[in-house]
This record gives structure tokens, C-alpha cells and sequence, in this order.
């Protein structure tokens, strides 16, 4: 399956075909954003950009496509439209890689409203499920610390999401992953091991590993638990690895799968060390998440290298980011959202994001929503409690938002996964620690600019009238 | 991102270069199957079948993928080996959309080790994944009874896994998507409505409902929550009815999505039954899985369509099918996998698998798993407790895997996604209500053969010395 204009929901092309025949002319502001970090997490990652970048400049209705909503009974006049239908809007988002916070615009689409709603489901999905699984990795590197991090989740991954699993899993801090055909195309580091199957196929574990480490001798993993660990599987690794060393050649590393890992790996440690094999390293995965790893560190567990799948690819518990795309201005007018629900009413108008930074270079724990053109703010105020504002002179502040496509064309220069990976890191650097535990993260602040809340109340009190 | 024999983790291709170098020639049997109901479920509906077939059809490395490996340092004569890889194995495989049960196998493949490799984790990847979705679906079809369900996740799904969610969710009891793509490809009914943006466009809800229903007549569904459902939505949906009753038209529906559900639903038919707009169906959505519809129907709510979305096609909670493919045999041989935990020991050699039919062409609610070509069974064995075992004598014996692929190719005629979805309905309607249920779902029986027992038994403890 390849994207194409089609890869949406068919209300945005019924709606489209609605303004194509009665409005064809209004041009959109459209915010993204999402209202509660995943995972009861004090951040997020934002992930998906180049991807959104690169279908948009290319996305068309495919023949076949065309067919079919012509079968739908779409009218012709309307078809012919979709025929020539290209994204010409504009795009103004933050960098791919930063940390991102609730209820604020992550990214602004400005187009003619028919291009804004047809390419929303597309850029929902690449956006919400990257973020997502960006967010996961980020986690569970807090909890590794400096040990090296792979990606082996495909086969449990949600089908060909998974491709798209592994380059988020990469910005959010991973090192690796085992999927080949992501690795190729976003240019990840790629690794791999053994399975047990191969260990059975042989019967002779010993044979197995010898055989292996005659043909890879370079990064060779041997995977020790297929019978028994500690009696079979690392007796014959260590008779292996010798061999190596007589060829000139190491063992990279052992890999644990099953049993207690904090256990095994210590006993594994202290045996290998015996063996005078204190290069070799151990692997371990099954079942691991952030909580895992860090009960794992918190055990003195001896592990260099994690393995994480299932709870990585699928951003388990919460599987889903509720990202958001929502009208904020139409033919240059403000447009909201009502709710009865506070966190749900939308923001109006074109705007910018700011973040504050302290003296040291680091994030204060505050952004700034402002309309697009404003002067430099003094103070912003709290979205809905009049009693809340925090004064912002002391403070560097930093505009987010920067125009990525024009006219359907990029005018930045695309970023590789490791570009935006160096600097996802180098922004949650800045991030204070007290955002990132997993217990109870203090609440980053998210304030407007007295301007943007005075047009926002104004709107709200029309629309009640 | 189109899918080739690089859609692998890096281990399958590192064994396959270590096959190639030392044994090539091994015919290998592996299984797939998975060792617990999604859900805390009483069945799953087998999915993906199509797709794994199509694929492994054609599936080949690309050149770019070629290169890549290369550059991975693999060798010289094995590239070339990868240059001209193809599936030539063959499958075996209960019917896609079936009931199935955890720890037998739904799916055997038998090819050169090498091969059956390389297609794990493509294979486990659409399996895993569409069979989960699937029987989320049919979770959600048993709490909706007769009520029409719209696929609607797509914006929230796995980046491009959305595509097979929505096609896994058709056969497991959905009526349609909103999904063009999915839709177009397997030829899956699909609908829309609108979003709450076309109506901020307008500004005016009425304008807004006019235009619509001027241009699209036909299924026209209107969105009446925007300002206030009752208030407003309602009142202004009404009086585009009337008109469009004035035009010889008729008013699909209403939607509702957002606020108690069960109370809008309610009053909403109440108010169009006294605008003899009887006619008029009302369409839900909003967070809604099998156990908020279960609660919906119980609460009397008056809902004829429901739109699900997140919880369907990220299949929340679980998020994934834990699916496994374990070698069974080698170059004729028995292979098993051993664990501590029972549930995790694998089953030896080429099997057969049969449902037990009863008297009324019911599921009796057990199947066996016996050695490929047994005589028919007279009982049944439990797979680890000695002291159960099940008559079979009255019953009828059906088997369930057939021969799907062989030498690479299909030889079986490829079946539409609407003809597996009416297979599945038909296989669920058979089995008993008990393993339906939500809350502690009757065990379904699992059994072995006394011969494959006795093989797996022998094996177990020729390991274990």
C-alpha cells in the first residue's frame, strides 16, 4: 500500500466536495495539537515531521483512487478537482525531536480549507503514533541510563506501523533497531541476533554457536537460554568465546530471554569475568519497559544492552495519542471550539509558541501561546484561572514554530533520523529532572498572552450569546 | 514504504547467511499460534491470511535493499543467494476468519529453513495484528447486536497499520469504515459524516447543514453537537429535514459525539419521533468500545449506527497478540522448545488440528491436536494432566488446516474480505454463548492426540537427560 490523497477518512472528502461546490475559495488555519501527555508523563517528544514533509510534497489521488470515488458517486466537475488535487498550504511546526507540552500548537497548517481537511487524517496519523512511540523511547531511556537500547518489536508491531515505530523508537534515544527495512531507509544502526529456533534446528547447542561464530565472527550474540542457562547456554558460550580468542577473534555479547534477568545477569557477569571474559556483554530483552529496566538498574542487574518490543512499538498502556486538528481561523477569521470540558475549548487565530529560558540556558517550565505578531511578552497568564500569571522579564524566550513548507514546498532542508535524534537529546537536556520521573512529573506551565486570551474570551462570550 | 523481504528483523537474514554457510539444505516445519486469548477473551478470529499470501507471492529484495545488505557485510555468494530468494514453501492454515483458540496451531509453514525464516516476522506482523483486531471487532459486534459499526480510527491508529485495522475490523463484524484507502483496496463499504470544522467554517450551524445536505442528499448525516445538541444541532437538523422532505429527499441521520450518550440518544429520538422523522437514524460515536456499547444497550439508549475508533484499531487494552512461530521439525526430525512454564513448551512434528462438531452442527467447545495423518480419534488427551482426557466418540471430527500455498504459490482461489467476514459470522454463530461472554468466558478445550502426546512426552525427557 502506498500513501496516496486517499490514505483519509471519507468525510474529508465529502465535506471537500461540499466547499468545492458551495465556498471553493477559503483559506484555513488548522492547529495540532494533543491534550495530555501519554503515559502520565511531564512531556512528550514530537515525532513524524520529515515523514508528513514528504508524502504531503508528492500526494496525489491515484487513478485507481479516482475510480473508485467516482463509483462513490463523487460528480465529476468535483473529480476533475481531485484529479489536479496537490497540498499547496502552508506548514509553520516545531522542530521534529523537542520536547512538547499539552493544549499547545504543536504544528499550524494554512491552507485552502478543501487541501487542510484532505490531508488531516494522514498527517493525524503519522503525527499522533510517531509522538507516541518517540515519547515511549524517551522513557525508557531515562530508566537505561547510558546502556544501549535496541528496537526489536516488528513482529508485534500494528502491521506496517511498525516501520514508522522503529524511526520514532530511534529519535526518542534508541540506539538501534532490528528492522531492516527501517534501518535501510532512515538510515538507523541495525542489529541482531539469534533466535532459539536456530539453537533447535541443530539439537547441539554447542555446535550451534560454533557454527554461528565461525560465519559472524563480528558482533557475534550468542543466545544462551535455550535449554538452560547457567548449566548449558553460558558454559558453551564461554568454550566458544575462547575458541574466538584463539582465531584473534571476541565475543561480543551474550543475550538472556527468559528467567529472572536481574539474577541471571549477575551470575552471568561474575562467570564470564572468572573466564577472564570481561569484554563480552550481556544482552537481555522479554518483556521489558521503562519500569522494568529501571527495577532492573535498581537490582544491580549486569546488563549492557536491552532489547524492548512489544511495550516499545505498541506504546503500551496507552497504545494511542489523542492528537488533535482543530480550525482556528477561517478567511481571516477567528474560529473556536466550544466544551463543556475547560482542556477542550480551541485556541483562534494564527499564533506563535514560546519558550521560556532561564539564565542557565535551561527550560524555565513555561511556554508562551501568542497570536502570530506579537511583541515580546512581560508576563503571560494562565489559560482559564484569571488569578494565575507569571511574569517573563527575566527570561530568554525562544519562538517554536518556524515555517517548514510553503506553497507545498519545503523551505527547510530535510533532517536525517540521527540529526533529529542528536537534537531531541540536546533538548531534553534542558528539560529539568523534575519532568521526567514517572511519579507525579511536575506540570509544565502552558500560558497565553494577554492578547490571545482577551480575543479568546471575547469569542467564547459571543458564541454563548 | 512497500514491503519486501527486507520487512525482517536483521537476526533472520544473520541465521539465514549461517544456514547458507553450513547447511543449506534443512526442510524446516515451524507453527504459529499464540498462548492466551486477547481481551481475557474466550476465542479469537483468525486474520491476515490474504495479505501474508499476497505477499509471499511476490516478495523478493529489492535492489536497494540488496545494496544495504551489502554494506552490512554480508558476503559476496550469499547476496547472491538473497538476489534470488523467493518463497517456495508451503502453508497450511485453518480458514481466515475462523474461531480460534490459544496454544494449537492455526498455521504451519514447511520450506527450506532459510526461507521460513526470512518470512517470520512479516508473517507474525499481519497475523499478530489483524487477528487481534479482528476479534476486538467481534467483541464489539456481540455488545452491539443488530447495530450498524463504522470503523472510524484511522487518525489514531499505527501510522499505516490503520490500513490493515480497518480491513481486520470488517471481518470481524464491522459494517463499513471510514477509511477510503482500506475501503477502495478491499472492497470494504465505506461512509462519512462531517467534522465539527465544517460547521465552524460557517459559523452558521443551519447554513452549514443546508449546504451539505444540498450537495450531498444522499446518506447525508448530520453533526448536531458543535454548539448544543439540543439547543441548536437538533432544531437546525430538523429543519433541514423538513426541507430536504419539501425536495423528495430523506435525512439519513444525526450524530451525536460528545456528552452522555445514553440521555442525548434518548431525547434526541424523542424529538425527531415528534417531528415524524422516524426515519432519521442516529449515529454515535466518541470513545466507545464493547463495554461502553454493552452499557449504551442496557441503558435503553436509542442508537442505531455506532462510529468506533482508538480502542478498536490500536485494540485497546491489550495492544497486541502475543502470536508465536516455533520450529516443530527439522530435516524430518522433531524439534520442541522447553520452559518452565508449561503453557510455553512447544509441540513437536507436522500436526493436524480438529474441531469437535456436536450433534446439531454446533462447536462442541474442544479441538485435538494430533499428528498430521492420524486415524480418526477415538479421546482426547489434556495436554499436561494426566487424569483428563475427552471421549470423542459421539462427536463429528472436522479438520481445520488446509493446504493454502504450495511451492510458493497460492492453491487455493483468494477470498474477498466480505466473504471471509461472512465465513467468520457464520463460524461464530456455531460457537456457544458461554465462550462469548466478557466476564470468566468458558475454557475452551484444548486436547493432543495420544500419539503426539506420547512423541512430545519421549522428547521432553530425552532433553531433559
Amino acid at each position: 500500500m502506498n500513501i496516496t490523497a486517499a490514505y483519509t477518512d471519507l468525510y474529508q472528502i465529502t465535506m471537500a466536495q461540499v466547499y468545492f461546490s458551495t465556498k471553493p475559495d477559503g483559506q484555513a488555519v488548522f492547529d495540532y495539537y494533543y491534550r495530555s501527555n501519554p503515559f502520565d508523563g511531564g512531556y512528550s517528544i514530537f515525532a513524524g515531521l520529515e515523514d508528513v514533509l514528504d508524502v504531503l510534497e508528492n500526494l496525489k489521488f491515484s487513478p485507481t483512487d479516482l475510480a473508485y470515488l467516482e463509483q462513490q458517486g463523487f460528480e465529476k466537475d468535483f473529480l476533475e478537482y481531485l484529479k489536479a488535487f496537490r497540498f499547496r498550504g502552508s506548514i509553520r511546526s516545531c522542530k521534529e525531536g523537542d520536547v512538547v507540552f499539552p493544549t499547545r500548537p504543536i504544528l499550524q497548517v494554512e491552507a485552502n480549507i478543501i487541501e487542510a481537511q484532505i490531508i488531516e487524517t494522514f498527517l493525524l496519523n503519522i503525527l499522533n503514533f510517531q509522538t507516541l512511540i518517540a515519547t515511549k523511547a524517551s522513557r525508557i531511556r531515562h530508566s537505561a541510563k547510558d546502556g544501549v537500547l535496541l528496537d526489536m518489536g516488528l513482529r508485534r508491531a500494528h502491521a506496517t506501523g511498525g516501520y514508522y515505530a522503529s524511526r520514532a523508537a530511534f529519535i526518542g534515544g534508541f540506539d538501534g533497531t532490528s528492522n531492516v527495512k527501517a534501518a535501510e531507509d532512515y538510515n538507523i544502526p541495525c542489529s541482531g541476533t539469534m533466535a532459539h529456533s536456530f539453537i533447535q534446528s541443530y539439537g547441539d547447542e554447542l555446535k550451534a554457536f560454533r557454527d554461528f561464530a565461525k560465519v559472524r565472527p563480528k558482533n557475534c550474540v550468542l543466545l544462551i537460554d535455550t535449554y538452560n542457562t547457567l548449566k548449558s547456554g553460558l558454559p558453551n558460550a564461554i568454550t566458544v568465546a575462547k575458541e574466538m580468542e584463539s582465531r584473534g577473534q571476541k565475543l561480543m555479547g551474550v543475550r538472556l530471554d527468559s528467567g529472572d534477568l536481574a539474577y541471571l545477569s549477575k551470575k552471568t557477569r561474575a562467570i564470564l569475568d572468572d573466564a577472564n571474559l570481561e569484554y563480552v556483554k550481556i544482552v537481555a530483552s522479554n518483556q521489558l519497559d521503562e519500569y522494568v529496566i529501571k527495577s532492573l538498574k535498581e537490582q544491580g542487574a549486569q546488563i549492557d544492552i536491552f532489547g524492548v518490543g512489544t511495550n516499545l512499538v505498541t506504546g503500551k498502556p496507552d497504545a494511542s495519542l489523542g492528537g488533535v486538528y482543530k480550525l482556528s481561523e477561517y478567511k481571516g477569521e477567528p474560529r473556536i471550539k466550544l466544551s463543556e470540558n475547560l482542556i477542550k475549548v480551541s485556541l483562534p487565530y494564527k499564533k506563535q509558541v514560546y519558550r521560556m529560558i532561564d539564565a542557565n540556558g535551561k527550560f524555565y517550565g513555561a511556554d508562551a501561546v501568542t497570536l502570530y505578531n506579537e511583541d515580546p511578552l512581560t508576563h503571560m497568564e494562565h489559560p482559564f484561572d484569571a488569578t494565575k500569571r507569571l511574569d517573563l522579564t527575566a527570561l530568554k524566550q525562544e519562538p517554536l514554530l518556524e515555517n517548514v513548507m510553503d506553497n507545498g514546498k519545503r523551505v527547510v532542508p530535510s533532517r536525517s533520523a540521527s540529526e533529529i535524534a542528536e537534537y531531541s537529546k540536546s533538548r531534553l537536556e534542558k528539560l529539568p529532572e523534575e519532568y521526567k520521573r514517572f511519579q507525579n512529573p511536575h506540570i509544565y506551565k502552558i500560558g497565553l498572552s494577554p492578547k490571545l486570551k482577551q480575543e479568546r474570551d471575547a469569542l467564547i462570550l459571543k458564541h454563548k450569546a
